[in-house]
């Protein structure tokens, strides 16, 4: 893996890879489309991103597996994108941010993945909104994007109508969409563990709660930036943002809001449920403690008698008496008895 | 139950309900008035809600069964309104959230029903407000608007003479009346629980404290965003609410701070709770350690002695002493005394 | 008493007493007055509450007792008081605020007496300011404004001079002087708490500190608005409020400031107590387990030994020697000592 | 002591001194000075303090002892000061605050000293800066302000030079030099208790850690407010503080915010130390703990071996044995060992 | 160490060293450049300082040891720089803050080291940029700017033909990139004290995790301020900052969010950390009480057995049986696992 320290001294806007490497496969597929012509071109050379596509038509460029620098900046260099965004493009360690620079916006964010209940893989997803062309960034070849390629190509709803931005908003849609499954695949995790807590609570539980909660502290650390992120493209649009897409961003916030909001729910859930937990465990130390306490005290005594009278002193009479065994029997029963009956009564058994 | 990860993919603007079903039966209630007139529709069919008050009548349709998607985008095909507003129509897991649009309002908020002391049943009711209608969307079949709709009819207050936007500030003022006897049940169970944590904490308080702090939140979750919209409704109102309902509205605020204040209340008054519990469970804890501790010192010195004339040695003088017996035993018990006393001296008995 | 939750379904606006009622009588005492000349009605009859006061006269209108609806009413209508605030009038559990009406200036706040140690009484103030008038509401009988009264009528300071704004700053300085006397009251409680807790700690302590913390928590509840609502007097004055009154208003807000700064202390002092206390358990219980501990471990291989020589076998050379008895008791006694001694030094007793 | 609930009722501005009397002593120094002259009269009569400077002279006047409320009233009495400002000056339980006034600037604010590491001593110095004058308000007569008079006497520095607004800094410079060394002592403590708390932590520690906290938080809430108040004199500063000594205010603020930075890290510390010091309790527990149960399990199997060979039944072939008593030995002293090794093993003992 | 009380009644502007001294040697680098040309005196005399750089070379003055007052002065003077900033220059002590002035801006900043795991030390880096100068002070003669240096030299990126406002970003972003390898640092101890948490917590992790928890705490100190720092230089740039440096700004800004959001994760981690350890702890005490409790609750009873057949009564049946000692034994046998039996069956053992 390439660490952010490797950098140090090197010129600022020398875009090197940090970050794990994701595919071996890298390539740029374009999608030039209006309101009744499409073009495809699966795996563009650099000829093809360098032509410019034809007549009015809108430019989606997707480009999977950001390690390879140099097709990231030939993608970047017919865009005159600057090279301090170049730069963050093949960072995949960056936090999620919106840069809105004169001739396009700069979007950076993150999807996630449940591996297991143990952790949790992210990839950085990247987007670069011009007037007439849309550039997206992904680390990996997972087709994440298939559905929006689906909708253009088939010309469901209105992408094909609208310009870049609405594209932009769809992708960004998806991955909100993308969102909500991940928040209810939490869901069920964290009610698994709820009934665990309650039913039958142990080290695995408690492991259990811990690793969630790591898990939802990374997952807002890197969705809580989006509530500013996609406020910002909502609330001060610039010209890139058609006032008609206005309309869809407020409703992408209200997405962000709300799965922040669910994670803020986990959160206070997976916290409250480490307090039943704690009490829990104590509860039960109490419990030890308890049956502790009521065996020593109702068999020392009994021990201690019966010790008396194994003791060797010539003139012990009780010891000669015909019924003195039986006597000294009963006599620790009804101790016992008794003593037993006290701990009920005070509810310690 | 439909999960909102099942829009994934779909164009933006697509309703599809979300959320539990809560009733089978869905219906429009059109109610039509003026100062001097009123007209009702019951179960209104598609052409009643096409057709248009007459003259200048205030309209407020009220439709039950928002699982009725069809329904639901009949009735706002009348109106205009936007396909996402529609969307969130049908999702009944929206936050509760105010959008002001060009023509009209659309509001989303909750009720909330205590089922037992054990949990919280939540139903979404929606309006939008026009210049001279109100919708308004219900998830249910309760009639949670009648004594709005006998006031209306019987011509009580002033809801006949003023507009849409005040029938909008009654049916508000009703929801929120509503809080308050939510916020009095839980206000019960909060001192239910006080008086068992003082008198006798069990599992069974710890459990109920758990329970209500969840439905606390639960409650402060959906009613903290109400400040904020019943606020902005207040503050910057656009001219769909007039300078007459704005000072109502000012009292609706007053209203929605206080809510908050009594659930912001309750909240401390559980974690004190719990706090209490704990130190309560910690304190007997420490008398149980006491008991065991004072037992067995008091006892097993006692066994030691006990112990050594049992022990066979041929030359033990004491063994043959004629008192030996009974100077022993005298011993033992002056020893136990002694013990028992210094105990009670350093207060542990 | 009566609870909020009955008003649910009535118009809004209508006025209903909720809360204790806090004394069987009511009465309004009109005092109408000007540089020069003073006119006490003691117990107004309505026709007294109609009459305008003479001339250019201050009209101070106090009311005791505001369950007395009607009589609320029929102070409020002389003043075209709107209906939402003489709804609020009689709410007696209505959270402090202001609010800055046209033509007057409507103050509700709360002043508090400790019961014992144990509970906090809250009594409801309200304030109708108007240009030429100055309404009080009080629940009571309690003659809390005498002071003032006496002021009045000796031409003591100036109220006489200045209108009635003055006039409400001196009752608001009056009821937040009582807010002194009221955290000295707190203060006391709190030292002698820690005393307790320092000295000698127990469940009783424990209790005490849980009610003054929750005493101190509703204190905060009712006094953190009141920055707010002097803030807002101060800062952006209406035309009610001439400057020369300003300047104690500030003053005011200092007081109400420092009054805060007093509670927030004694609720970090409570939090502070808590921590002690629970670390005293906490130490109490390691000495309990240390006494055990120390005990078992003392007499355990003893009794062993004892144990060992009271073994009937028949081959036991040492029960035979002359001096084995006293050996084995000297041995004892110096292992007794030589562990009594090791816990010593590991600082355990 | 004078209790601040001792003045209700009183007319505001009613002058009463509200603290403890720090001195017996009450005297007013006035230091008259401009770039050329300098004329000091040490223990000012009333004529004294009516008599204006000479030509252009800038007079600082000193008054220790401000429980001497009529030379408060005389001194204030010359330079046209509000009541409410008098009032304040005289009570010494004010918090830290900054008035603007038309005429002149108001400051009031506090020193401290460490009294052993128990406990803290507050005195209040308030200052009024008008255009050519500065009054100096202190409640002991501890010569605080003596560099600075000496400064000018000699002609040091550029006070002398400059008007009074550069003399106000200059004190409130020493004042906050002051916090440099009570911080330093702080942390000399802090430091003390953190090597007690690692190598030996004991009842005294947790004692002095809460002693400490509670002068820290004294301290922050005395000396929070001061970067709101040298923040103000800085940022909006009136024409009562020239552009030149603007800069110097600026300083001060920043010293102000370190001085602020060290206390919070000190609160840190403290915090941190008391959970080392509840680890460490809770550790030693431990130990405790498992030091009786590795006792009680290598003895309790031991002694009941004992036991049973101390039987007497008449039948037991083992007692008749010729090294049965050794093998019972041998036996007992394996099991002994065996069991050491497995707590050894397992890392209890 | 020269302690900063020691500065206490000091003329304001008097620079005195504050803090450790860090090296022996003081000496000042001055590097004249422009796109063309570069001129660099490594030990600068007195008068290389006071000679201007030729034509329009832009001049990097570099001081390392600023213990070395007079040098530090002397290279003052000539940029006509505020007594009040020098005396800032020297104290080494002083918060990370920035100085936006009249003709030069201000800015102090940290680097940290950590020595081992242990602890962490501090070096103050400030800066003076002009309209065509750069003073840079550092304590030790660390050669941190070698990097920059030598890509001046080589002419490597476009530091050259930049002005000073580029050179100063060059410098910071070396700094920033610095505390990249800090973090990374850090959060190799984080993983390994995570895994020893998890496999084998001992006392030696618990320190390890609250000496972490400090250092990350002191960075975070000195860290957080930059964000207002970096950010004000971005976002309210003077004229000394050109518009083409203003987007590195951004993305340095930007950077230092991002190691601020690494230190909050691993101060998150910690605390999860610590309660990890602490359930874990309290999971083992849980443990240790389980055996002891089964121990006893085991032989207890046995040896209570044992012990009533030890007794000396002359009248005992069951000795005289011929199978009496096996019977006895056989049940012993039989109780021992039947309780054993039941501790597994609760999942005790």
């Amino acid at each position: 893996m390439m660490r952010r320290s490797r950098k140090k001294g090197l010129v600022p806007g020398t875009p090197v890879h940090i970050g794990q490497k994701m595919t071996d496969i890298s390539s740029v597929r374009l999608v030039d489309f209006n309101e009744t012509d499409i073009l495809v071109t699966p795996d563009a050379a650099k000829e093809d991103i360098t032509r410019k596509p034809p007549g009015d038509m809108i430019r989606w460029a997707h480009l999977t597996g950001v390690h390879d620098v140099e097709l990231v900046q030939a993608l970047c260099k017919q865009y005159n994108i600057h090279p301090l965004v170049v730069e963050d493009l093949v960072n995949t360690e960056h936090r999620p941010k919106v840069e809105i620079h004169q001739d396009y916006i700069f979007l950076v964010l993150k999807t996630f993945n449940l591996e297991g209940k143990e952790s949790i893989s992210i990839e950085q997803i990247s987007f670069i909104l011009g007037p007439t062309y849309l550039l997206s960034f992904q680390e990996s070849d997972d087709p994440i994007f298939q559905p929006i390629f689906t909708r253009i190509e088939k010309d469901h709803g209105n992408v094909r109508s609208s310009g870049a931005d609405y594209l932009a908003y769809s992708l960004l849609d998806l991955i909100v969409d993308d969102y909500y499954g991940f928040t209810e695949s939490l869901s069920e995790h964290v009610e698994t563990l709820e009934d665990e807590v309650i039913e039958n609570p142990t080290t695995t539980t408690l492991h259990g709660i811990y690793r969630l909660k790591r898990i939802v502290s990374i997952a807002r650390r890197n969705l809580w930036p989006l509530r500013e992120i996609v406020g910002r493209l909502y609330r001060d649009p610039s010209s890139l943002i058609k006032p008609s897409t206005n309309i869809y961003m407020r409703d992408l916030y209200d997405h962000v809001i709300q799965v922040n909001d669910y994670l803020e729910g986990y959160r206070e859930a997976l916290s409250s449920m480490l307090d039943t937990y704690l009490s829990s465990v104590s509860n039960k130390m109490n419990e030890v403690m308890k049956v502790l306490t009521v065996i020593s005290t109702v068999f020392i005594p009994l021990t201690l008698i019966a010790g008396i009278y194994g003791m060797n002193f010539f003139n012990m009479p009780e010891l000669t008496w015909p019924y003195g065994y039986s006597t000294i029997l009963i006599i620790m029963t009804v101790m016992g008895i008794l003593m037993l009956a006290y701990f009920r009564k005070i509810d310690w058994i």
